[in-house]
């Protein structure tokens, strides 16, 4: 009998992403990619991280035995101040309250596991995150998409849903929003707080980019706007912002979970490393972190204007729309009348350029028919010069041969 | 609305360790404890580490980035190599076949969500490991244990479950057993292979405790006495001869299933840390390994060879059973006529002596209800002397009062 025979549902619910898929097809020597949504490599903080490992190297011999499930307790104390200075929330969780976790999409990994199955009914935006869709999707619950302007998204077409389709969560990325680079304002989070509240709608806020802002402070989160309610799950990560190689992110949950994620940490893994954790605890300490995060941000703002500036020489504003993110990775473009799935594939064979089709960012992939997503994290002025100009040439020639 | 209303079936049917629970029991100062079945701290081969670190920082900042999901390519085929040239398997399976895992337990973790769900039948050994059956439980799935002497699982007892039950898969731990310290002799794995292959019945081979031999090399494993059968999945870990707070295990999968698996650990968690991997594999090819494993070993075969000399001290023959383990952390004892759960809370709190309630360990934990685990790898020669005095002290009194 063949293995495949003795999967789970769950095995035959899992589709291949196409993010993985662009990823192959530009990965030939000479072409421009704006398809990584992940910091650029120059930028890791090599010095510091390696003064990190050996400090805890050398103080700290017992982090290399089995750790706290719930991670480097440390850590989770720092983040549990943090999270309070930068006021992501209202008063200090404390540690007990934050799940370490391996990346963010590990966090919505075990939320998945813990809420969803068949039946769930979740919100998601329209457009989203794909992983977050399809990590969703594996475990056969109901994805319902809600429309959303450049605030945020619609509250007449979330209390419809709400109304009528009872979902039990609603999964946001409310700042530099990947794919769309939307941030949803403070207003209109109110207002799809107001919904969820009257409607019992528990938030998952995924906020990767919240400290890569490049104009001004990003509007208030939903969990800090939300006094105090126990029914919002905040997910931070480090990978934008020190290193995706870390593998930190954390779960902020309502102390009343927190016992069965462990639990489930446990069975699923026994516990993560905390000698990495416990380093990169080191290295935020060893930095005058507010500087550290200037300089990062000077890099993507300047990449984001080079960006914005090839894109407005190379396009005919008709031909190519897009509205300037305020922090983040991402460009969302839409090319009317292009079918952005077939000519991302031409762009990268034809001019060695690369951006990820729109059609994995929607539940009806037919939705993303017309938009690309650009990231400029990985591509200097210079690179991301020439990368739309190849972009721009790909379009004109495409539009000569369809 | 609660949010326990929401948790899926999987939490649930999670209940929580006995492990995790005498812990807590063994934490107060002064106690002696022969709880843990992970590596004596002193034995982390720190510098070798530190270095291996270093060099990877320096020299592969790419690292840092987000990995290949499988896990880090270079790890992976040294792993292969070292499967082959150790005799785990009979030829070199190939890196592609290789899934680097954050642990044992997170392979058991995948495979579970993988192939086990409501109805899928598992034998699993009697005893066998407790995070294992707890994993596998919370997918609702049934367990059936098969009966063990000291060469193994018992043929017949396996064959009737095979079939009666119509298990799906057979869940062994082969060396060194956790908790037991049984072998499964070469002979019998033969006849169990036959049975397995006549039922069509996938083995999974967790082997983590097999380089912890201290008086001759383990007899062959399942999968390579199999003749290149895909239908055995073998387990293994750095975390007991290395240290487990690097997280590294590997699974070595069919061909078949590696895709599927790896669109798993997207959806999961993306990847895993390249950086903790490859500075593992620096490591590995840093020191001479025979040499480094020989030293080891010499600590604890001396610290078995105590524990058992304090053992046979220390108590009458008929008042605990056991067998003198030929590897591994794990003397199994029995206590006629004792309730252990109750006696190790007992011990612990009376006289500061800590070890496992064999409950926990079997399906029904009825059956483990005369059993103890202990583990030497944390205790040295006059701690262990000291425990097993206190051990035996706590019996009488025990047997006084109850």
């Amino acid at each position: 009998m063949s293995w495949h025979k003795l999967y789970t549902d769950r095995v035959n619910n899992m589709s291949p992403s196409i993010i993985q898929e662009m990823r192959d097809l530009v990965s030939y020597p000479g072409t421009v990619s704006f398809t990584a949504g992940e910091p650029s490599q120059e930028l890791f903080p090599i010095e510091g991280l390696k003064a990190a490992f050996e400090k805890v190297l050398n103080g700290y011999p017992e982090l290399l035995s089995y750790a706290s499930p719930a991670g480097d307790p440390v850590l989770r104390s720092w983040i549990s101040s943090w999270l309070k200075q930068r006021d992501y929330v209202e008063k200090d969780p404390g540690p007990d309250r934050i799940l370490l976790t391996n990346g963010s999409q590990a966090a919505l990994g075990i939320l998945a596991l813990m809420f969803f199955q068949k039946g769930t009914a979740i919100v998601v935006e329209k457009p989203s995150y794909t992983e977050a869709m399809l990590t969703f999707r594996k475990e056969e619950c109901t994805l319902l998409s809600v429309d959303m302007d450049n605030e945020g998204p619609l509250p007449d077409d979330f209390e419809k849903l709400a109304r009528e389709q009872k979902p039990s969560f609603f999964y946001t990325i409310p700042t530099f929003q990947n794919p769309s680079g939307i941030t949803t304002s403070e207003e209109r989070k109110k207002e799809i707080l107001e919904i969820a509240e009257r409607y019992g709608i528990r938030i998952i806020e995924d906020d990767p980019y919240r400290e890569l802002w490049y104009d001004s402070c990003p509007p208030a989160t939903y969990i800090s706007l939300s006094s105090g309610s126990s029914n919002i799950i905040y997910l931070g990560s480090f990978s934008k912002i020190i290193a995706p190689g870390l593998r930190c992110g954390f779960a902020l949950l309502p102390e009343e979970i927190m016992g069965k994620a462990v639990d489930l940490r446990v069975l699923m893994e026994i516990g993560l490393s905390s000698l990495t954790q416990r380093a990169l605890f080191e290295f935020l300490v060893s930095v005058d972190l507010d500087s550290y995060l200037g300089s990062i941000r000077d890099v993507y703002r300047n990449r984001r204007d080079k960006m914005i500036y090839a894109m407005k020489n190379y396009f005919e504003p008709e031909s190519l729309l897009f509205e300037v993110p305020m922090g983040g990775f991402f460009i969302w473009g839409r090319l009317p009348g292009i079918d952005c799935t077939d000519f991302a594939r031409f762009a990268a064979l034809e001019e060695k350029v690369g951006a990820i089709p729109g059609s994995g960012f929607f539940d009806d992939p037919g939705d993303g028919r017309e938009f690309l997503r650009f990231s400029f994290a990985q591509v200097d002025g210079d690179t991301s010069w020439e990368g739309v100009l190849r972009m721009s040439r790909a379009l004109e020639k495409y539009k000569t041969i369809k």
